[in-house]
């Protein structure tokens, strides 16, 4: 499927909080999956329930992303053995760099801020890259991040031990449901 | 800039409701206005400190996006003069249709899901959409279809009349802020 085969993607989210950010936290961490990133940090305040979430969703629909806990974002950073893009509105136009990005195989590890993010991720980061310069969300700038990393390949994905699958309809839900076991 | 100037996208989001989903309708919202929807309705319960936060953005950042409460999100949709797309993730694959659905210049409401979003829906839309066929979030979803509606030309829009403006950086923040009188 391209020069991306091989290129592993891990998220990091800044700054959960689990009553405030719980959904959104959630919604990332699902797209994070399904744009495909393999797995995922986040750091700020543990939240078990959020983690058995995502854990549930993985168990239905497949795949083997997982979720970790970061005491330390900053050791997650400055340990990564790869390259580390950081997605800012401040940043370098997505459309500009996206495939520079993609050159090498190098693991990319994508940081999602929170509402502030320290200073020294901006040095920290290899990438600094904005999608749009306008306020809108780390769900949407994520989303469109990874699908112009993987060059439109992640939409036709599929997740393996799935225990449910769509087919794609024009008009209702046409869903297999698999047993596990 | 291409076949699609002229058309124009409104967004209605089903089933808002405030406590809830206050965040993530914003960043739906937010999302709707920064890949190139013109205006946008929601519908569920009304939520004014929302409808706030949203026009305080576009003061800020430039362009006419509005958002309006329908009471009837059926009255919209019923009385919609041009095509329904609604997102759905049993949908057929936006890479398979994004360029189907851009032929014509009619203009286009997508209308974005709450969590159960009524059967009906599925027969009055023109195009049921998916973005991926896994579960992720309405923003993501969003934000994909009209990357790949607009086909990027989105990404580099330009908002008028704003007070900031970000000046794209590799390292750092660098905003203009313009006096708005």
């Amino acid at each position: 499927m391209g020069e991306d085969r091989g290129m592993t993607v891990t998220v990091l989210r800044l700054g959960h909080r689990p009553q405030r950010d719980k959904r959104l936290s959630t919604h990332l961490l699902l797209a994070a999956r399904a744009f495909g990133a393999t797995n995922a940090f986040y750091a700020g305040t543990k939240d078990i329930r959020m983690e058995e979430g995502i854990s549930r969703i993985v168990e239905e629909w497949g795949g083997d992303f997982k979720v970790k806990y970061a005491e330390s974002w900053r050791n997650v950073v400055k340990n990564w053995e790869g390259e580390i893009v950081h997605l800012t509105m401040y940043g370098l136009p997505v459309q500009e760099v996206a495939s520079k990005i993609r050159e090498n195989n190098e693991p990319k590890l994508v940081v999602v801020g929170g509402s502030k993010v320290p200073r020294d991720m901006y040095d920290l980061a290899d990438w600094n890259v904005s999608v749009t310069t306008q306020p809108h969300s780390e769900v949407s700038a994520l989303a469109i991040f990874l699908h112009m990393l993987f060059d439109g390949e992640e939409l036709s994905r599929s997740f393996k031990g799935a225990r449910l699958r769509i087919n794609p309809s024009g008009h209702g839900k046409d869903v297999d449901v698999f047993s596990k076991d």
